[in-house]
């Protein structure tokens, strides 16, 4: 082995992604069937497959898709190397032609064509994600990488952007790398969240790769590293606009002598250590400053510490920026602290201390976020982790990759479940907005079919079900999916990660509320075209074996 | 940036560690820590940190350790890259002093000290699986990345081993890439579930970086990319000893000429185009035809004309191997294939026929499996994706880092809830075992105890009530943790991944049934010594805040 599998080429470096995304990265069964098909003389068969999923993750109602420009950078480095084709002739049976792995050391994905949905818009169930045109062979052996570079990135903007709807305006952070299933796990979580609407990551590599705003302070052991107050050996800090530096540690135990009436305690409950650790760290990052504050007491200790040590940088001309509470019941703390800090600053005229924020980060999910609303909270801002990049109400988006057409025939998969069938034939799909831009349907069409019109009635089926038909006079007709990739290029130029955030957000914005809300919410439709629909019905009765009873 | 963060270093290339575990690979905060602590002045500070977890994952009463090699990687390499400073002096203040950041490139894991379990070992709650010893800032800059890569490394090793366990010795392949949260969480399944008891995986590149077995055949659309038999454009085969080829498709149509009887049915019920499929596939892998039966009917066409092709592979000297079913009852189709299979080895004197392998392979889980058990089947080998990889039924871990010492003074975290409450100082575990080899209690004990003896009684007590408390007299004493890194160097030799594959079925071994059964396991006791009980309470009494009820 030369390359190790990290495949440090320099095409692969040049694209910057994660060198274990390469041809390898897949089932064994698509090479297998790479070289039966290669052995029946079908290398010219010409085959289009559709990259789909059946049903909405989370139990709502809409998904969004992620993940296309890492499968466009796949497509781009497509190649076996070296030490992929000398593993494949030692684990493939031995009667295996060298003209086969001949045949292998050249493929590139320049004869695929792959559409797609733009990356960050809004998908339903049905509709294809990617529609890849190409070589059978080739366009089989994309298979598995494709449906793992798709299948995670959307599940994972997806439940971002349930989180951001739930939590509205407030900032949401992603600090879920510790828990993640392996540190590419991590990584992605880190950019899809963004891409799903979160503010930022605490994941250092994914700021430094993606670009994405880093954010972070400190743990509790940072607290519990200082025992007390002679554990600080620094305690000057200049202030703001200059001059000399003042004590710190002084200013802060004046203004906790000052507040222990306030917040009710004797003065020797607040720690002592913790104390130490928030000036340090104060002295540290004067600019940043931001308090765990939940080590030993949140009222007792934490929150009358923090607030010792942010008044004593007011002194200074600092402004600290808030504290993070990561145990105990969030909304009453909440609110404890938000009273103290509109009480603080109404004492003390700092008008800015009443508005610190105050971030909560203690197992979150979606439905805390909802409850916590409902019983009313003061937080600005929730860090997110395990919930959050595990996914954990639906670990897997079920995308699957279907053949839907071979040499200009159309092809289905029948099942005795019909959810399971597939839609024949090459489609396009289009987007029916009503007046006012929401998006009313998804009407998959043959694309040998004219597009939709504005302002004219489009018959819209149901694919299964015959009597389900409506009239759709769309005042906007969207087609859903753009070239982009062709001729070993990518033809399309791709948005930078806040304009696919963006994308997300205008997506969203298209569908009615009640497709959105978290309990029971309205499945938006996907429809087939009259001429789809016989199409389809026609050929499933020419496949569907016909049963007898006996 | 000239390294794009894939950081192929030679350091990274040479130890086969994907290029994305790295020093950045962290919380924000870690860093922002460890300037706070080199600005206090902290830099000589010495501390143990111990990574542990609170809670068995899958409602059951184990897990299996695993993720050591790759830490040990990780502090092999751990250096900031140029591009890295440079990445951080943007992100940090701009007030941040240039010494930190020098002092940031030179750091190295060289004066930290580890100790764990060996991987592959049962671990139980709150015993360490790391021990980490060092400088304060270095052991907090890991505390992240070892947790990613021993959280969900753990966690796929438990999932697997518990999947082992239910199907006792029937083979078990992971099939998860496509589903997986990430190609990293895809290779990191492949390769932990090997570990955990798997004999094999789909993924070819876990195949190529791990020497794990790959398995693997093909999908529907294979045989969906046959319509009939005229699709077949190669029919002949040679026999396995040698002589002239013979042509498949003839003596196949014959066989199932002859088969329709027993399978009761009209020979126009099964699919010409799955025929041509299996058969072009059987001249692809003569001697590895597994064929996927379930496109169409399995009972009507897929079984049909698998034993067709299978008997005629066999008049030209080559054994199938068996088929795969995809959907559907699984547990009924496997007694009908059984059934079949065995009639045809009688009928026609094919002993082998009878033992022909049957995969299933449609949304497995543990539940699965046991529900099969009892229902009672014939499958041979599961293949398991989704709710093996994504570990659906607990998608995280919660292993956590923690101070326990710090220049040589014990640190403990208060928590009102007790479970939370973390075991100060530096400590050692001991495992005791019964005369019968049977795994007892797990002690932990201050570092500075004499070991148990072998034969003696050693006073076991529950870390928080008073009242529970066990003489046990061990037979044999086994010290948990060994020395892994120490001055820059990996001091143990590592196993390879089949050693470890072995430690996790010796070390399950030694547990009783009724700790590792499904339901209701009994909880494994994990006790602490007198001595460390004393010094847990003392330093509790002495650091908890007294209440007041007011």
């Amino acid at each position: 082995m030369t390359d190790n599998g990290t495949n440090c080429t320099p095409e692969g470096k040049k694209l910057g992604q994660n060198g274990i995304i390469q041809p390898l990265l897949t089932d064994l069964y698509q090479i297998t069937m790479a070289y039966a098909y290669w052995k029946s003389g079908k290398t010219k068969d010409y085959a289009v497959f559709d990259l789909f999923f059946r049903k909405n993750p989370f139990q709502g109602e809409f998904t969004i898709f992620a993940g296309l420009e890492e499968c466009l950078k796949f497509l781009k480095k497509f190649h076996y190397s070296y030490s992929d084709i000398e593993y494949l002739r030692q684990t493939l049976p031995a009667t295996i032609e060298e003209e086969f792995y001949i045949f292998l050391s050249k493929l590139t994905a320049k004869d695929v064509t792959l559409y797609a949905l733009e990356e960050g818009s809004v998908a339903f169930p049905r509709v294809p994600l990617l529609r890849i045109e190409g070589p059978l062979i080739m366009a089989q052996l994309l298979e598995t990488t494709l449906l793992t570079l798709v299948n995670y990135a959307s599940l994972m903007a997806t439940n971002a952007a349930r989180y951001r709807m739930a939590a509205g305006d407030l900032m949401l952070l992603e600090f879920g790398l510790r828990r993640a299933q392996g540190p590419d796990g991590g990584l992605s979580a880190s950019k899809y969240s963004y891409i799903g609407g979160f503010d930022g990551t605490s994941n250092v590599l994914a700021g430094k790769l993606f670009n994405i705003p880093v954010k972070g302070t400190h743990a509790h052991a940072y607290i519990t590293s200082f025992t007390n107050l002679s554990d600080l050996h620094l305690e000057m800090l200049q202030p703001k606009n200059g001059g000399d530096p003042k004590n710190l540690l002084e200013l802060s135990l004046n203004w906790r002598a000052k507040l222990v009436n306030m917040f009710r305690v004797v003065s020797n409950e607040a720690n002592d250590g913790e104390l130490a650790a928030l000036i340090s760290f104060a002295i540290a990052f004067p600019d940043g400053f931001m308090a765990l504050v939940d080590t030993y007491d949140v009222k007792r200790s934490g929150l009358l510490n923090f607030c010792a040590v942010a008044l004593a940088l007011n002194d200074l001309g600092y402004r600290a920026i808030g504290i993070r509470i990561d145990s105990g019941d969030l909304a009453y703390l909440s609110n404890i602290a938000r009273m103290y800090f509109v009480e603080i600053s109404r004492t003390y005229s700092v008008p800015w201390f009443a508005d610190l924020m105050i971030m909560a980060s203690n197992d979150i999910n979606e439905e805390t976020i909802l409850s916590l609303n409902d019983q009313g909270h003061k937080i600005n801002c929730f860090g997110i982790g395990t919930h959050l990049v595990t996914c954990q109400r639906q670990p897997a988006l079920g995308c699957v990759y279907k053949m839907v057409e071979l040499n200009g025939q159309p092809r289905m998969k029948l099942s005795q479940d019909v959810g399971k069938v597939t839609m024949p034939g090459c489609k396009d799909a289009y987007r029916l907005y009503s007046e006012s831009g929401d998006a009313l349907i998804d009407l998959l069409q043959r694309s040998v079919e004219e597009a939709p019109e504005i302002n004219k009635k489009v018959l819209c089926r149901h694919p299964f079900e015959e009597s389900k038909r409506a009239y759709v006079i769309p005042s906007r007709v969207e087609k859903l999916h753009k070239l982009y990739w062709k001729n070993g290029e990518i033809v399309q130029t791709l948005p930078n990660l806040n304009k696919i955030r963006e994308k997300v957000r205008a997506s969203l914005r298209t569908l009615r509320p009640d497709i959105k809300r978290n309990l029971n919410p309205t499945p938006f439709k996907v429809a087939v075209s009259d001429n789809l629909y016989h199409f389809l019905h026609q050929l499933w009765l020419e496949n569907a074996p016909i049963g007898e009873l006996s």
